[in-house]
């Protein structure tokens, strides 16, 4: 397998985590969302993803893109070391708190929408870092709320799923930003234990290779 | 069950459709997203779903957000009339292709993003209706491409998919803003086809007892 993955993307470092989680091996291959006017819209790249975005999959002549269909794809292909619970409500409650962070926090915050509001919008750098947060925080509230009957060191229990392959690298992204997520008392302890253990660390943007 | 919705909400649409499609009844409770400062942001809802959005779906006690995962429940708990083939590799594709609407186009043109340009940014409404169609336009150009070896009636095939429960809404939302779909052959014969289908039409905003 490969995959097209960039250090600081949440969404590359999503199935980076899951990867190492399920212990799968795959070959990185690096798009570099902002050196040569954007890796991502080479025309190379975008015959692997038309959607010029990371990452993406591919298994032998299998081209997948978006990060959680790659995640449920893992799943179903390699289904030990589950990373989603067996019981039904379980599994959608996973998979609603992973949504929560990758349609309602991500995808207002990433590379192609700060440049926007930047370039075409001209808004200033605080009304954005703003923006920033504000999308943050409106997201950091509902994870906390759904996360209030989790007393494991995981968001689910005491087994890490899709929710943490999720929910770290959106933290990480959070505090680049300098959101302070003292707010958000579950948040900070599911981050600080997923973040002793090898799968996330060795995800981490800055155990990337091009990061070096 | 129970089904929160607005009629307007391409997520809520999502799931009426699958719904439908799946033959399953459900109640229907509308929340008004404009009326009374937003009834998403009332006490009583946000004890349903702390996310202040809609759709939630309730199955006896249990609490859904985010109408992927209820999608996803629906199939897990009433498999019949699948709504995702039985192939792993067409599972994934069927899925990137419904977070390819789900992650990068709703979400950066829903109502509280609108809202938030409006009110906060104060950008004209010229400037926001270009916002607007700028994320549907590259949105589209992605799923095109995702759809180039489709020739069935729906996105994957002869059966509908949750592409098509996804994809519909989307266009429905595009057409308010007079996004040329002309421009998507393939998305515009399967948003034609699926329309003249009983369960897509009594899914559709027009056809909710609110919109009356």
């Amino acid at each position: 397998m490969q995959l097209y993955t960039y250090f600081r993307s949440s969404a590359a470092y999503r199935v980076r985590i899951a990867l190492n989680l399920k212990g799968l091996n795959a070959d990185y291959i690096p798009v570099h969302l902002l050196n040569n006017g954007g890796e991502q819209h080479s025309d190379a790249y975008k015959a692997v993803n038309p959607s010029e975005l990371v990452p993406s999959l591919v298994d032998n002549e299998f081209q997948l893109s978006q990060s959680l269909s790659i995640l449920e794809y893992l799943e179903e292909r390699y289904p030990e070391t589950a990373l989603l619970p067996q019981d039904i409500q379980q599994r959608a409650l996973v998979r609603a708190f992973s949504l929560a962070i990758a349609c309602d926090i991500h995808p207002l915050n990433n590379l192609r929408v700060l440049q926007y509001l930047s370039g075409t919008l001209e808004v200033s750098d605080e009304q954005k870092n703003t923006w920033y947060r504000h999308w943050v925080d409106t997201g950091f509230k509902t994870l906390e709320a759904l996360l209030h009957s989790s007393n494991g060191r995981f968001c689910f229990g005491d087994q890490p799923t899709f929710a943490d392959c999720c929910l770290i690298p959106q933290v990480y992204n959070a505090l680049r930003f300098n959101v302070d997520i003292t707010a958000y008392p579950k948040i900070a302890s599911i981050y600080q234990h997923c973040n002793t253990l090898a799968a996330f660390q060795q995800a981490a943007p800055e155990a990337q290779q091009e990061a070096a």
